[in-house]
């Protein structure tokens, strides 16, 4: 019965490390949302990253990709939504892979406009001794739709800020 | 081994318990797509409840939201979307927090606008003879954009209705 | 105790249904979005299967819906994404009920026009022995937003192809 009991053991385990995994990177994309880079920086491990964002950057540690956050994001003429769709994660051992779609929304303020877009993320997922961080993490843009409202009569923007 | 056992036990109770969560929000966003009042009154704990929806008002008993739902929402000419996203649930017990990202998208028929909004739920749930409910939820919104389609020739809208 | 291990069981069981359920009908619209017809195919059961799309047609099995979706979709002009969200899943035996709403935005960069849409599928799946198959799949739309970029000085769409 020793053997049975370690059987469902692993079976739970599974399941907690996936729900573990979809809440890391709800975090992740909250923290993007409300401009916390300590939190963001925290989703990732300490030492070398992989992260591709495309037109982004690429980064290979997480202070980077912080930094590039606070530099782009963290302005409060930028109002962005994240959102994680979709979500396929394979757990082998104390690595997991995670398949992603994005909903994202932007409105700056500053200049009128919001623009939306879709994408992918590839992830990697490694346990460490805090709970499971984001080791590599690859953003493929789908397709994008922009409005600039400052010519337009017929529509309106707005964010908390 | 009934220690084991019991261990085991509870760890599947708190995936079931986040689980059962995550599917009484989805209850609730569709009832409000669908315009199911008693459906979405019965989301929520039949005693009393805290719920501060910002510009929609602040109700302490669930009939409250079902009167200002029913009066605001259940129209024809409203046609409304709710999407729940990045959901983070944290169960203590028989009390949990959950924070959600919301996806919002309104048609209004008769002015032919469109209104998309993005915001965040703090909730907290209990436990009840049948089943977990809502017992408190906070909304802050985070963004909106809003079209006018009456007087652009480039658009159109549609509604099931 | 064998009784207390079976029961534990049944329980996991049910989660990772519930799980492997959803990661089919993410599979699936993930598949849609990235134009990959034997994946979306696969994703079916192989005999006689129910679905209702609405306008895009009524197919009793799934290469029918393949073939519409090659038609259809499958051209670099078309850029789609499908998100689905609010699952709610129901598990009998080797039979499943899901309801899900979905978020639908296509560009078409041919006519330089944007279309969101969103609607509810009322889906059932099967256990197979390659594991969960979609067998019964209700399209209903709910709403849709559109607008036509070729005649607006204010905007502007991309996709990747």
């Amino acid at each position: 019965m020793t053997e049975q009991l370690s059987t469902l053991e692993k079976r739970i385990a599974l399941l907690e490390d996936i729900e573990a995994i979809k809440q890391l990177k709800y975090r992740y994309l909250r923290a993007c949302d409300n401009k916390e880079g300590e939190v963001l920086r925290d989703c990732f491990v300490a030492g070398s990253v992989e992260i591709d964002y495309g037109r982004i950057g690429k980064f290979s540690r997480r202070e980077e990709l912080m930094e590039v956050f606070e530099r782009l994001a963290c302005h409060d003429h930028i109002i962005e939504l994240h959102h994680g769709h979709n979500p396929s994660i394979t757990v082998s051992g104390d690595i997991a892979q995670g398949i992603w779609s994005l909903y994202y929304h932007q409105i700056n303020s500053q200049d009128s406009s919001a623009t939306q877009l879709g994408g992918q993320y590839n992830d990697e997922y490694c346990r460490t001794d805090e709970g499971w961080r984001i080791i590599s993490s690859c953003f493929v843009l789908h397709s994008s739709q922009a409005l600039n409202y400052s010519e337009m009569a017929t529509g309106s923007l707005s964010g908390r800020s």
